[in-house]
């Protein structure tokens, strides 16, 4: 029996066995099962009603809240296809999505009224604009639930559309299928710890990398998924308290944020058991001080929109012994192990594993159900990327005999200085070592002799002061004389992130390229 | 990307991660899953060059051993089905299966010899004997290692073919596909309390249902396999303490043996730390005395050869509570609550639930992705048992609104007696608590007056005395007047049991069909 692979089998399985469990909790409001399941297919039931078609593509513009939740079962019930957009784009890049993507409905929270008002005028295409508030109430009481369908399902049908920014300038549309989805779900939850009993804190915004994973996993499990509207320190101690939150997943620079806040000590959170770090490099010494504040495991994770997210972690893996607990540390904080179900290799330009030797450093290929089933309407991006059955990720690692990969950096962020390649990473990550650092970014700076130097803009924490010379002379006993930043620059400013909280280095680096005065000779 | 779901990518996971580890440990052999991997691929070439094309059936008639698991690997990855056959059966029923089956190779162990010599008279399609010694490692050694080439498989061929014997006497060919058994690795891997860093006894004979689905999922997740050639208590209380084994899988007639052996208490079996029970119903008391026995979590599981098997388990659900000690017991005894990936209802003859009360009887019935393609060649047979989606299992049960299901008998083995229906397993169970009883069966015999009655044949303990009269008087607290069973034969010979351990029933209920003598009228 061929049952369709198909995250809709999530909310049918929470249907069928937790049905009167709190499964969503928003704010003040909290839904058990049996109402959220409801909830989703009254809007199956009502975006057909729109005429929407299956295969249309149905925007949301949300926050962490429970009517985004609800669209990522119920759009895909009506065989329609979920787009969920970062908030954080500007007008033209909403516009150049809705164009690109052909959106036929935009569900959209009020905050972003104004916006909404001048995308109206420039995406005709869009045949109906709803508010997540009253209007899309209203829009639920009018409908009846939909069937919940599995059969009726194709498992290769695209159920998630999400939008990377991309370097290019031009959008991609990561198209996740209904069997990428389930596939993930199955597969992100063997690697957790305690996969049932979870109460899963939203920290991440879900329409970033599906969610990590979690929308679906989390259904299927019967958790309670405590939304987090919108990322700020003292609520997540708060909601940790409040329901007893068990999971979290973090990118560092939240981690920092939760480490740094005031309101660290003040809340109990005796209840948290695992956090997961992605998003970007976490270090030895985050995950020391994470597990110190929050008496909890905590592992880093791998993983990119196009493989819905999770590829590896940093879990233990199984008869792998540690020197220290420093050793544990570093293996916690790397990019990690396969999940079940995912193959990682290292590869050199010619696509040949490099040596397993945790030194030579190649692109990071993988393998499997989670992989996306393409870039909607581009072909040739889609090609670029997946050749002979492996996704080509554009991360360089170095990876070990355990099958252990650490990521070094972005293809694209690798500096090429008098042809020795440095990582930023490596470099950000010396830095961020001195107790004075705030936050940090190296990124490439254009130089005459040597083609490109490493640049460091730098944010102090309050009240500290550090020079150049002496952050210099800091670093030269952490980093080979060739990767010292040639550039320095400090800030009063917070870094400029994206929706996700990760630091838009391209966007630092561009201000390097394209204003020339600012280069400084090393 | 669509990876397709096969069992072979266990393997390949096992050999891209664990490759040095030990993986199967066979008598005074071990193999690391390097190891185990190139014989599986050099079997995989060998019978290729037998002539083997891909569809082919491939039977092992072996006891457990190193070479029977190499043949799950082996022959599937030559796009061959392996086919193997419970050593028990007679020359008739195996000339019967390799004739239906079409059989072109067996493999067999020399134990077997003098029924094989009988075999090849009467199995002219069969091309290749093959004994499991010298002559299958000279078979290797002449073949080279196949490539593992996982996008060469078609998720929806059949992988293996495992014959049910029937209750009708036509054998019947349980078909499970690449998909089936892959799905199923996952999911049992899912309701596995510690899925990882396993040690594996594989006590349960491979033969019987897909080895219980371990295989598979204990190659995936790169666990040491130990292998039980042939049940013996001390055997196993031995290899629980060598290789400190944490995981084993037991019909409740295994564990009475386990627990009345002698050698209970002389080897160290603090290593355990999950018992899984099976393959027939298991009883409160059984899961205390185990627990007592083993101190380790003892939960019954439930499901058949046409789902590969798993399809519910006594794991403790989340967000249950238990009364005290007995109610986690009675929980534990359970079939218990589905996998992840598998539904479950509870059905009457219209094919609507009965009502989740824990006491209304229907049929269980199964849909998941781990159901079986079919009976092979038998759309008859599979049209049965496969209807809108659902398998009906022939199993009768009643369930509670947490999803947790309690089976009360076979639909065959339900006895109706003056229109009453009773349960043979629950009077089974309450003759059991009496402590003098080492085994019972109860079945049904003719009576002119009520159709059928209860009949019970009963084992004692050594040394133990026990009269018809006592044994009624003591059932009479224990059962209504109705369910008494109206005869009750002691038998000093252990009661005739499947390969698996399980008492036969349906031969102790053909004596009283066929030698109405015996009959006793109530």
């Amino acid at each position: 029996m061929n049952v369709p692979l198909t995250p809709l089998r999530c909310l049918e399985r929470a249907l069928d066995l937790f049905a009167d469990r709190v499964g969503i909790v928003c704010g003040d409001e909290s839904f058990t099962y049996a109402q959220f399941g409801e909830r989703c297919r009254k809007l199956a039931c009502a975006i057909q009603m729109l005429g929407v078609q299956p295969g249309d593509r149905v925007a949301f513009l949300s926050f962490n809240t429970h009517r985004l939740l609800e669209g990522y079962y119920g759009v895909p019930m009506a065989r329609a296809i979920v787009m969920p957009l970062n908030v954080r784009l500007s007008l033209a890049e909403l516009t150049d999505i809705f164009c690109h993507s052909g959106a036929r409905v935009v569900f959209s929270e009020s905050d972003f009224a104004p916006l909404v008002e001048q995308l109206k005028a420039a995406c005709p295409g869009v045949v109906r604009w709803i508010t997540l508030d009253t209007a899309y109430e209203d829009l639920l009481a009018s409908a009846s639930p939909a069937p919940l369908d599995i059969f009726a399902v194709d498992e290769n049908d695209v159920a998630e559309l999400f939008y990377t920014s991309g370097s290019t300038g031009t959008p991609k549309g990561v198209m996740l299928t209904h069997r990428n989805l389930y596939m993930h779900a199955l597969e992100i939850s063997l690697a957790t710890a305690r996969r049932e009993a979870m109460v899963d804190l939203h920290t991440i915004p879900l329409f970033h990398a599906n969610g990590w994973g979690r929308p679906q996993s989390s259904t299927m499990l019967g958790n309670k998924q405590v939304m987090v509207r919108r990322f700020d320190p003292s609520f997540v101690f708060q909601s940790i308290q409040q329901h007893r939150a068990t999971d979290m997943s973090l990118v560092p620079t939240m981690a920092n944020m939760l480490l740094n806040s005031p309101d660290l000590g003040k809340y109990d959170i005796s209840s948290m058991r695992e956090i997961m770090i992605g998003g970007a490099a976490a270090s030895p010494e985050l995950i020391a001080r994470l597990e110190a504040a929050f008496q909890c495991r905590v592992v880093a994770g791998y993983g990119l929109t196009e493989t819905c997210p999770a590829l590896t972690t940093g879990r233990h893996k199984p008869g792998l012994g540690f020197k220290d607990e420093q050793d544990r540390y570093r293996r916690q904080a790397m990019a990690g192990w396969p999940l079940p179900g995912v193959r990682v290799r290292v590869v050199d330009i010619h696509d040949s594993d490099v040596p397993r030797d945790g030194q030579s450093i190649g692109e990071i290929v993988a393998q499997g159900d989670v992989v996306t089933a393409g870039y909607y309407k581009d072909q040739a991006a889609t090609d670029a990327v997946i050749r002979d059955n492996w996704f080509h990720t554009g991360d360089m690692a170095v990876w070990d005999a355990e099958g252990y990969v650490h990521i070094v950096d972005r293809k694209k962020e690798i500096i090429i200085s008098g042809g020795e390649n440095i990582s930023s990473l490596e470099v950000e990550r010396a830095i961020y070592a001195h107790e004075s650092v705030l936050e940090c970014a190296v990124v490439s700076a254009p130089d005459e002799r040597w083609g490109e130097i490493p640049a460091a803009i730098v944010a102090l924490k309050p009240g500290r002061n550090l020079t150049e010379s002496e952050l210099l002379e800091f670093l030269q006993n952490r980093l080979g004389r060739f990767k010292l930043p040639r550039l320095i620059e400090f800030t009063d400013e917070p870094l400029p992130k994206t929706g996700t909280g990760k630091v838009r280095k391209l966007l630092l680096r561009e201000r390097f390229w394209s204003d020339k005065q600012k280069r400084v000779q090393g």
